[in-house]
């Protein structure tokens, strides 16, 4: 029998009693930022649990739950995220009476979506952008390199990575605001010119939380690497293409992605993801490195959707569908490659999975790839044309992976508007 | 006359009384991290001044002097930290009483330097490393692009910078465990072996410490940058070339850097190296675009110093000296053009301003440099030869201003040593 809770969840929901992701929320009742996991539309508030006695995990402090961020409570590992998660579905089981019996601490508990403020899940010391989609980077390669060259020579060796700004990472509904900058145009390719980016773009993007860490100086082995890893969300790594293309030559992008990354708020387990593991694309030609090696499954099977709500518009088209099964290096082979030069990782982190394209047109997760450098209008249903992103644009990247039962383990949104450039 | 001290302080000294850097230290004696000054030989505890309320500074908590880190004294701006500095000359003065003459609060407050510990100054958000010296970007560019294409076409248009990671610096003093990684071999250039690194470097430059931040989305005009800025220390930005050659395409450095930076502990504050401005490198073929243009002299004139320690050596070498003062960039400029997209800074950051060579071959600040990317052997006058570094090895990276008078407004140490791999 599947379990279901008595809290209700529709069949789209994205929280079924299945999945239990991880926040930080605050509520007009209680401005206090506070731990809680998502059940349908509602919030579990954790802080209340522990109060009521509801909620005594072994090796956990109950103040973890009331902490205006998730990080000590990534630090206490897999084991204790585990028994957490399992207590709360046992007390959200609609067999048990404990919560559900308990009208009082029910109604302080459960608190409606739609009363809440999301904040960011953690302190985010680091943030590290990978860059594993072969489709994506063979798509970009071959825009700018042609189709002999699409792939460097280190990208089949090496899940390519680089450090992004932690300081512009942002929730889900925060207005994104278009940056200026140096760019070139077609007309004088030496002399840039100073003006607001005329590429706006989106990177459609998995972000994984480091829970515990490692010492630096010590690396973490790959059949340890997921342990470590507390969970993930849906990724917004904005780009600014024309600023980027002039900035980034020799060491990496920097201005042209500094300026706002927006995340999902609620951190989905890797618990509630072990359903949907699946094999990824195969490595043999070359096999990696052995401190790369994979023994088992390592994919991830999440269907991935781009919407974007045109400006003045009030229709929202989906314009791209992708999954994460796709990507060529797994979460696990990033983080085994993040710590094989002792560099440490320390709980809170995260790191993105680069843009998650698919095989096919309709599957890019960039409008770089979907009109093809501006060179391809994307056209919506009602007569609005897109090449890249217009003042007043609203994207919302979501995800979920579908049970066989036909529940959904979700992701929840990961929205932004672009507000115009505020200068000149 | 000069402003001296009633606290010793030698000719070479670092410390004298006309700089009082700011950093975090504890002492077996008291282990609590909190604030100090470094006055010649001693601590300047800034904790102690203010219980026996000698130290007291319109518009900061006594509080934030008993903190483990700078960030909220960092956060206060530029006239607080200017009137703190003030009232600490005023007290340390050798004609003022208040301290000299109380010698319970000196007991107290004046701590040797050889019996404490420092640590990070601050709580490091984000981490950005510059490019900034011509005579370096021109040095590597020769090496691997030859000579007529050594400077990238961006490179005299933008202050190049890319996100470092935060979690790896260190304070001088921690040993540095050699990486490990993903290298090519001459033999075969497309298939990677997995080996220790052969060419471990070192990168002399200067970090900057953002004092006041600003929002996301806003941006720090050129003219303002300075009033940003809390001050400047001495930072060894190790490298590991041969991992850094593989990987770096197209997004830049990561594994061949992210495994330690080291920073000398005592912050120097912008106002004790304001008399030491000079006029930069000639900045008009091509002009900057007007947002970097400087309307003031903006280079420092600060010698610096790259020390080797071979290992089993008793002995120290001086193998490069440089000069803050060629840097082509500025650190104002390098604010405005990080910040010019929106991009938000927060008091605690830290940058780099890029391996800082001078014109001579004497000049060089890193091993790449001085031993042309491994042909050319450095002899030490004792027989022993170097081109990059070996397990054992101990750098010291060292600078000062010399002022009219003949005081030094110096950096203090930025040491580390050279640990073995200690995995295969
Ligand atoms: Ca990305
Ligand atoms: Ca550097
Ligand atoms: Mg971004
Ligand atoms: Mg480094
Ligand atoms: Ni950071």
């Amino acid at each position: 029998m599947v379990l279901s809770s008595f809290v209700p969840v529709s069949q789209e929901s994205h929280f079924p009693i299945q999945n239990l992701p991880f926040g930080i929320f605050s509520s007009s009742a209680k401005p206090e930022r506070r731990v809680g996991v998502a059940i349908g539309d509602y919030v579990l508030d954790l802080s209340v649990l522990v109060q009521a006695g509801l909620l005594s995990i072994e090796g956990c402090a109950g103040d973890v739950f009331a902490q205006s961020t998730l990080n000590d409570f990534m630090g206490l590992g897999r084991p204790v995220w585990k028994a957490t998660r399992d207590r709360l579905q046992q007390l959200l089981d609609s067999n048990n009476a404990e919560l559900r019996d308990n009208q009082a601490v029910r109604d302080q508990a459960l608190v409606p979506q739609s009363e809440v403020t999301m904040h960011l899940p953690a302190n985010i010391g680091d943030y590290t952008d990978f860059y594993c989609s072969r489709e994506h980077a063979t798509n970009v390669g071959i825009m700018f390199r042609g189709k002999d060259n699409a792939l460097q020579p280190n990208w089949l060796h090496i899940p390519v990575g680089y450090h992004g700004r932690a300081s512009s990472i942002v929730v889900s509904g925060t207005d994104i605001t278009r940056p200026a900058g140096q760019r070139i145009t077609p007309a004088n390719k030496s002399q840039p010119i100073f003006a607001t980016c005329a590429k706006l773009d989106i990177e459609l993007e998995v972000g994984w939380f480091v829970g515990t860490g490692n010492k630096l100086g010590e690396r973490v082995e790959i059949k340890d690497a997921k342990d470590h890893i507390f969970g993930m969300v849906i990724m917004n790594d904005w780009s600014a293409r024309d600023i980027q293309a002039w900035e980034y030559v020799p060491l990496g992008p920097f201005l042209g992605k500094n300026f706002g990354t927006t995340i999902s708020p609620w951190i989905v387990t890797m618990d509630a993801l072990e359903p949907f593991l699946v094999d990824g694309p195969a490595q043999d030609a070359p096999e990696p490195l052995p401190y790369l090696k994979e023994s088992q499954p390592s994919a991830y099977d999440v269907h991935l959707e781009v919407q974007l709500k045109p400006a003045g518009s009030a229709k929202t088209h989906t314009v791209a569908t992708s999954n994460l099964k796709y990507m060529y290096w797994s979460v696990t082979q990033q983080l085994a490659h993040h710590t094989v030069n002792g560099c440490n990782l320390r709980e809170g982190d995260m790191c993105g999975t680069g843009t998650l394209s698919g095989p096919n047109e309709s599957e890019y997760g960039s409008f770089l790839e979907l009109s093809w450098n501006g060179t391809k209008k994307l056209n919506m249903e009602d007569g609005v044309e897109r090449t890249f992103l217009e003042d007043g644009d609203e994207v919302n990247l979501t995800g979920y992976c579908t049970s066989q039962e036909g529940y959904r383990i979700g992701f929840g949104d990961c929205r932004g508007k672009i507000l115009p450039c505020p200068y000149q």
